[in-house]
């Protein structure tokens, strides 16, 4: 496995081994690792629920394999009734995390291929459903790969690059997205250093960023997010990578809090920008990035940290999880068939215009 | 008293009451609201050390009435040995905190004020040196005044501004320095919005900025640092105030990390930018920014919160603790004689080359 490879010391986020379904437990990370056995049905729900695991590609691979270890003790039981079994534990699951798109299209993705099947007993149709599983599993880690091999030439020797968030191998089962250049020149043996923006509110960039890149033995720096221009101004940053949630059609593309004010500071220093894209993130149905609604979560991450206060009683607080970027600030979006620059409103579709998220 | 009529709950920051000195302790905020009488020479120099009283203006008025109390039980001793523990006290005050240029500066102000005086006894120079410091106390709290009176027509009704950091009333004796247009705007009645960023790692907005405008009934909104730049693309902010620690004599200016990062946003979307700049801050003898040497603190205040671990172990970080703006992002300086505007190399010598930092 790719993953085992680039992190010695650590677990893959997600394996599959003989049956059993194994988690990285990420609400752990990075003071304790601790890889859970996930056994049953329930011990699914909960690990998606509590987001032990978490990052799209990774939901989507936990969920399929999820689905799996839920129909274990099912395996028995006449074909017709699997089946039904299959179906009302898979809209169960769909329940853990009712906002995250990848749950949903890896569970989907599940029952399609039972229903496409012609197996002819309720083991056999099990055995077909941990295959797609595995599929699903191998066609996330080549993304990454795909991503990482495009986005390397952009790393030089002796060069900075800085990220924002958590866009890395832990939201995937493989290099990541943002973080798979970073993997891809680091494996080549290309000396070069990384800023790691730490991420308020939820410090992704501190807890989990840093972490992984740590682990795997490449050259990272923790800086406050606030801090990324400084750093700029001093000549630190060459290169910025970041991940994305959503693409617009014209190139606006929406990521987590603080990824406009990187990409203005970039503009200003005249570095380059990129946005490592897989393409399950394109969205050619919004035209725009004025169309993307933004989600505001709860006050109390911002007015306190880890539990404690670090504001006064009853302030007010904003609290957008998300930004939206201008598409005229990107350089170009990294994905797993090659950089595509502007003008991005035909570039985009002429790369992906044949996939299923096409208008 | 200014502080007390704009904060009707708090105490003011500094207060001399019939011989007394009360320090409202600024290492308890927000969470505790603690006035501390400081009855002797140990407890000045403790108070100071221990940054209950913060904020380069503060220290300077805290230092003068800090000496006043050192000086309490020596009235009775002859004149001549009265000037010489005056000497000696003075020194030591000053090694409370060796970086604050204020501390000293308020103490050697002191001191010129006792060698000028020709009082007959003790008693006689120690009210003349009680009176030096209520001068220096109204000084301060007439420079906030200034700088909130040059700055008030630039706050419109219905407007946004947003802040970094606590260039606030508690780091003054009056209405703070980029808060003070904010206060001056308020007492109209003009009925605004205010935005402040909670400045990563030491958290002065969150802990500080919001408290003090909350308590004087200012409409303010805690974000984290990186939102700034989102909050401006939803046409939020129609105005940036900042403080500064120094500004070169180009224009350039330092002040805690993430302003430069304001600034440029502000610069992108088109939105002024202004530095609270009461004329202590400028230093003709420094040419441009590229001058201004940058404070490297501990990487503990990034990697942990408050005592608590927030990265990995033994990770990397970087912890500048001001950066520089460049002037070309500066709109004007709000100083307590009038609104400097660009070309900064001229006007600002024009306003202030008379001053005593100049070169």
């Amino acid at each position: 496995m790719v993953a085992q490879s680039l992190f010695p010391t650590l677990a893959p986020t997600i394996e599959w081994r003989d049956g059993d379904l194994l988690l990285l437990d990420q609400t752990r990370l990075p003071h304790e690792i601790v890889v859970e056995h996930v056994a049953d049905a329930a011990a699914v729900w909960r690990a998606i629920h509590e987001l032990r695991v978490r990052g799209a590609p990774a939901i989507g691979v936990a969920a399929a394999y999820g689905l799996c270890v839920a129909m274990q003790d099912a395996r028995d039981l006449p074909l017709t009734q699997f089946r039904a079994e299959l179906e009302r534990r898979a809209g169960w699951l769909d329940t853990a995390r009712p906002t995250a798109v990848n749950l949903s299209w890896g569970l989907r993705r599940m029952l399609q291929c039972a229903r496409a099947c012609n197996a002819s007993d309720s083991k056999a149709l099990y055995e077909a459903l941990v295959d797609e599983a595995k599929q699903i599993h191998a066609e996330d880690q080549a993304l990454c790969e795909g991503i990482g091999m495009h986005g390397l030439p952009l790393i030089e020797p002796g060069s900075g690059v800085l990220t924002h968030c958590n866009a890395g191998a832990l939201a995937t089962t493989g290099l990541g997205t943002a973080t798979a250049p970073i993997y891809a020149a680091h494996r080549e043996g290309i000396v070069f250093k990384v800023f790691a923006d730490e991420t308020r509110p939820l410090l992704q960039g501190a807890r989990l960023t840093v972490f992984e890149l740590q682990q795997a033995g490449v050259d990272v720096t923790l800086i406050v997010d606030s801090a990324a221009a400084s750093i700029m101004s001093h000549g630190l940053v060459d290169l910025v990578i970041v991940g994305t949630d959503r693409v617009a059609a014209n190139g606006d593309f929406a990521n987590k809090i603080g990824t406009l004010s990187v990409a203005i500071a970039a503009n200003y220093y005249g570095i380059p920008f990129y946005v490592a894209c897989p393409s399950s993130t394109l969205d050619f149905r919004t035209p725009t990035g004025a169309q993307i609604e933004i989600e505001e979560r709860r006050e109390e991450e911002v007015t306190s940290l880890a539990g404690q206060p670090i504001a006064p009683r009853a302030i007010n607080a904003r609290n957008p999880a998300f930004d939206v970027t201008p598409h005229e600030l990107v350089t170009g979006f990294i994905t797993e068939r090659g950089i595509v620059k502007a003008p991005f409103e035909r570039s985009l579709r002429g790369f992906f215009a044949a996939e299923g998220n096409a208008a």
